[in-house]
């Protein structure tokens, strides 16, 4: 077995505690316990667009669903995501030659790493992000090299945090952004930094956007791809599994320059296959008629105002207002480790939080609460409550307040 | 760019023959031509299992369509294989500890090898055999070494040939049984020989038995997962898109020794992410009622021994009887290469088959014509009618038959 593979575990010898492996999560579901650790809208509750719903039903009633599409995807899809990149991304892009249909993003970021990221490359990675983004060059034979971005500075690029650690062997930049867990978006500058340094070095970029579609407060969301010298050497990776709550439909797609792009259709049917056929139609109707998206971010709007005043108001523990998404990323470090905690939360208040050290440099001392979870605010209000009540007596029973 | 990838050409700058990549499949269909050269049952008609189609559609009007399952699969979907492997497979696997699912057998596919294969490693490979088979191990960085399989043997493993090609860096046998393109079922004797050289050389198995759902005359057939000492060092690979018809649907999975499968469950979310979940309900109605399979294969028997008068009624052309599947692998050496014969019955059949060669060492000379296209069996022999007068008209135009 290949070095990057020997040392996983997926929790058949030993216990897991990545929430989102093996069985550990339905486990968990059995035990009744609330899920605040999934990052798929509303779940456990049914939410779907009329008009997905009503498009999905057709294609399986009269349509062509049991059909292959074409393995790099429907093209009316492809036509329709066109037109979104151009509303949404302010990116002109040909749908034809710089768009690529994934099942889902996850194996859409592993795709576009694998044709530039072999035996002892290296990958620059801002931390924390997300879990994958760590594991994704070992298994490519690479090395991830973390850079630690920094709570203080809004999580924000420190360019010489990069130029420290860039060596020959780095091929790649690859970004999450808005980024998962700390919901942050990067800003402007500190985007064109990080242009900069990859133009300047050389490297491949390779952006993960699955958080885009919920940005608060006008903060302005600038696509990479979009700044100059970049078009060429970025990759895209897109979902509609966050911001459109499409999670189980397995849907994504990659956005990129065409002589990256030909490479990629090239040994698309090895690396990926193709993808569900009735999930892109209804990817077609959602991507046609965006509204829902914005009801969505209302209600996560709304939830993470609440988050923030229900976490800041008790005693050791503090977050910063969510700028995107549906996350909540909540430093606990003076009550306890990142895994006593969510421990403590399962036992306590019978809520699955995720613990912040897999995400990475800068998770210990964090959990992150997906509260974009359940239909109905108030189950979700319910569930931030018993947190609260939970940690107060936890502050209580450790001194935490008493000591400062 | 690495190296497996630099060659790699997706049709945007220039023209690539593989019916399966890009949009050249969906420019011919433009064209009006008949499409058999895609190995997607009753393409393009609709034909759908109505517990199946039953189940998809309550899935997505009250279910839970848009939300993850567990990255390694429906646990009911598992339980349901479970079942299946043990009826049809002789298999016994616990199905929270054996199976993985994945969206199709291609990303199976590369997932099944990727622990396994990197730099230098080499993997064995029939051959001719599925054109994927011959990509992937460069893809991951490694070789493909194909084993050459004689047609006058009826494509079975002659162990001398394998004997030749190991190497201190082979680590692999990649077998497709029954293969495609030669619909060939490896018969009980071939695959002892595999399982012994396997052990004697500590390699590990990767079979693809997408297409075991159809065999035909009694051809005993044999998981070689369940002989003696296979189980601990072989991943076996299916779909529920030939047998069951269902390619759209994405659904593949994975089955392999605890000790393998922990170290996928370990990078599920990383290489594969999650199957789609409306899907995978499908396939659990599938797998609990496959009387449909039945009915299929008795329109592909129906249908091979018609391809296979009328193949062998055109003078310069031959074809044994297919062995499984809906797959016709047709010898027509005499008339001219496998391009040549393919462009020319896209103009004079109006028919598009696939070219041998792709399928690797041992194509030329051949072309694949897929007899499980469309629902109606006098759609498909009008066609073959048509590729029988172009044939015949060839012959006569070359004098092949008038020379012998
Ligand atoms: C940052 C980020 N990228 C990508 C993904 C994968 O999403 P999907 O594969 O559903 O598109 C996730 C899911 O949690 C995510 O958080
Ligand atoms: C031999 C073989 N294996 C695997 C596949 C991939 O099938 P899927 O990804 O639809 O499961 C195919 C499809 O043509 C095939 O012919």
């Amino acid at each position: 077995m290949r070095e990057g593979f020997k040392d996983l575990q997926g929790g058949l010898f030993a216990s897991v505690h990545k929430a989102d492996v093996g069985n550990a999560v339905s486990d968990l579901m059995k035990r009744g316990v609330d899920l605040m650790c999934w990052a798929d809208p509303f779940f456990p509750d049914l939410v779907i667009p009329q008009n997905v719903k009503q498009s999905v039903i057709d294609s399986i009633d009269k349509g062509m669903a049991t059909h292959y599409t074409m393995p790099i995807g429907n093209s009316d899809l492809k036509q329709a995501i066109a037109v979104k990149l151009k509303e949404d991304n302010h990116m002109n892009v040909d749908p034809d030659r710089n768009i690529l249909i994934t099942p889902g993003s996850d194996s859409g970021l592993m795709f576009a790493m694998m044709p530039f990221i072999g035996e002892g490359d290296e990958v620059l990675i801002p931390a924390p992000s997300y879990p994958s983004n760590f594991l994704n060059p070992k298994l490519l034979g690479g090395i991830a090299v973390p850079v630690p971005l920094k709570e203080e500075n809004n999580y924000q690029i420190e360019i010489e945090e990069f130029e420290k650690r860039v060596s020959p062997q780095t091929k790649m930049v690859l970004l999450t952004n808005p980024n998962n867990p700390t919901s942050t978006v990067l800003r402007r500058d500190s985007l064109e930094k990080i242009a900069t340094f990859v133009i300047e070095h050389d490297l491949v970029l390779v952006v993960d956007q699955a958080f885009e579609d919920a940005i608060y407060d006008d903060i302005e969301f600038v696509s990479i791809a979009t700044l100059p010298g970049m078009w060429e050497r970025t990759i895209s990776v897109f979902s509609i599994s966050k911001g459109m709550g499409l999670s189980g439909f397995r849907v994504g797609y990659l956005v990129a320059d065409d002589k990256i792009i030909d490479v990629l259709y090239g040994c698309t049917v090895n690396v990926i296959g193709a993808t569900n056929t009735s999930a892109q139609i209804g990817a077609i109707a959602a991507m046609k008629d965006r509204s829902f998206v914005k009801e969505y971010n209302a209600i996560f709007d709304r939830r993470r105002k609440a988050v923030y005043e229900i976490m800041n108001s008790i005693p050791g523990v503090s977050m910063a207002m969510p700028e995107s998404g549906f996350l909540s990323w909540v430093n606990i470090s003076k009550l306890g480790t990142s895994a006593e905690i969510s421990k403590y939360l399962i036992d306590h208040a019978n809520v699955v939080v995720n613990e912040g050290t897999p995400y990475g440099v800068g998770g210990e001392g964090y959990i992150r609460i997906v509260h974009g979870c359940y239909k109905d605010d108030n189950v979700l209000y319910a569930a931030l409550e018993r947190i609260k009540q939970a940690l107060i007596q936890l502050d209580i029973d450790k001194g935490v307040a008493a000591h400062g």
